[in-house]
Formats: structure tokens, C-alpha cells, sequence
């Protein structure tokens, strides 16, 4: 269900706002993933190999960073694509589909970036609270 | 590091980039938490009750609700406020910065809302192709 479509007064969701949640939070959990939002950041400016993906991303393993790409793949968000040279070379880029979801998840990146230290804050004085 | 301030040229993350990466992916991984999201919506039109929110969150158990509040709270997204009454009164309200996040995420939620039957027809697709 669309979010602006909940109300107070609604009564508890029913069965297919049920699946229409679990669809969004479906997309919502791979924003949630920071090796999915990093590499669809990196292939904003066109499409890049899988080494220079892993170089980029300092950190990442090579069995995660295949994981990734394939999950994103799976959605329709990056395409693959093998060139027959020796040795073969493969290319990944974005989809129309995931250069739309960069939209959003770019101006949910900039928020949490602008206000990380109001909520880092926020958790110390939580913590601290919380631990006397 | 803001997301547009990568590049593909750039060398790989330093360290102090990967603490704010760390602290951003851990907003976004809050955002990827379907009960939070969910909370986080249905307080936009102001405090509600433990019980309410039980309620209209179909499916929620105690436990797991008491958890989401919990992490909400402690990240300045949602004020915790228990009325001297008996039994006692226990209101949940979005803060400033909460209602704050509200927005882009909202429009996360719009686009996964929009664009949920097209990543459906690819995973079906992706899986298809796999499957032969």
C-alpha cells in the first residue's frame, strides 16, 4: 500500500496491502544494504567492470561483491554483460529502472549524511541514559 | 562521503570516508527495517499509543514493536513520553528529526510503490533464465 494511504483511522491492513508491504519492504531491505546503495552510487556515471567495482569499494570481498551484483541484477537495476575476449571481460551497468531508484535513495543518502550527527547524538545521550 | 562526491576516478575510500560511509549505511540500514518505516509512517499524523500502533501494525508482535520503538527512540527519531495515569500511559511522537526523514523516505516508498511490478517481472525473469 502506499505509504500517504495509511491512516489512523484505517483498520489493521488486510491481506493485499499485506503483499503490496511485503513487496516494498522487499526494495526498501536492498536500500537497506550498503553494498547495494555503493555500487549503484558507483555505476551512476556509466558501467565499470567487476575489478574496478571491488577496487573502488575498499573492503568489500569478492564473494560479497558478487552477491550484490547479482541481487541487483535480479531486480532489474544492473545489467551484465560478457564480451568474448581473452581473458573475458564483464561489464556492468545500470538500468533505466535503477537510475530511477538512484533518485531517491540519493536524496535519503544526502538527509542521513546532513543529519548523522544529530543522530549520533542522539544515541550517545541514549546510551548514556540508559547505562546509569 | 556524500554520494555524489563519488567518483570513478577516485582511489579507494580512506578511513575517515569509511566512518562516515559506516555511520550513513547505518541511517539506511534503519530505513531497510520494515517495522521502522511502517512506525515511522503512521506517527506522521501525530502521537499514538504502544497499543495503537499494535493495532495497526497487523502482525507486529510485542516483542518485536517494543524493539523498533526502542531503536527509534534511540536514534532522536521518536520521543517516548509515560503519563502518570493508571494503568500508566505510554505516548510515542515523531521528533523534528524524525519527521524529518519522513520525507525521503516517503518518496523511497512512492518509487518502490511505483516501480514494484517492473522489479517483480525481473526477479520472475532473472529466475527463469537461472533455473534452465
Amino acid at each position: 500500500m502506499r505509504p500517504e494511504h495509511i491512516h489512523v483511522t484505517d483498520p489493521p491492513l488486510n491481506p493485499a496491502e499485506h503483499q503490496d508491504c511485503r513487496g516494498v519492504a522487499s526494495v526498501l531491505s536492498r536500500v537497506g544494504d550498503k553494498w547495494s546503495v555503493l555500487v549503484i552510487m558507483l555505476l551512476r556515471d556509466g558501467p565499470r567492470r567487476f575489478n574496478e567495482l571491488k577496487r573502488m569499494i575498499n573492503g568489500i570481498s569478492q564473494r560479497m561483491l558478487t552477491l550484490t551484483l547479482r541481487g541487483l541484477e535480479r531486480d532489474g537495476l544492473v545489467t551484465r554483460t560478457v564480451f568474448p575476449t581473452i581473458p573475458p571481460r564483464v561489464d556492468y551497468e545500470l538500468t533505466d529502472l535503477g537510475r530511477g531508484l538512484a533518485v531517491p535513495v540519493m536524496a535519503l543518502g544526502e538527509w542521513a549524511f546532513a543529519h548523522l550527527p544529530q543522530i549520533e547524538g542522539a544515541r550517545n545521550d541514549f546510551d548514556a541514559r540508559n547505562a546509569e
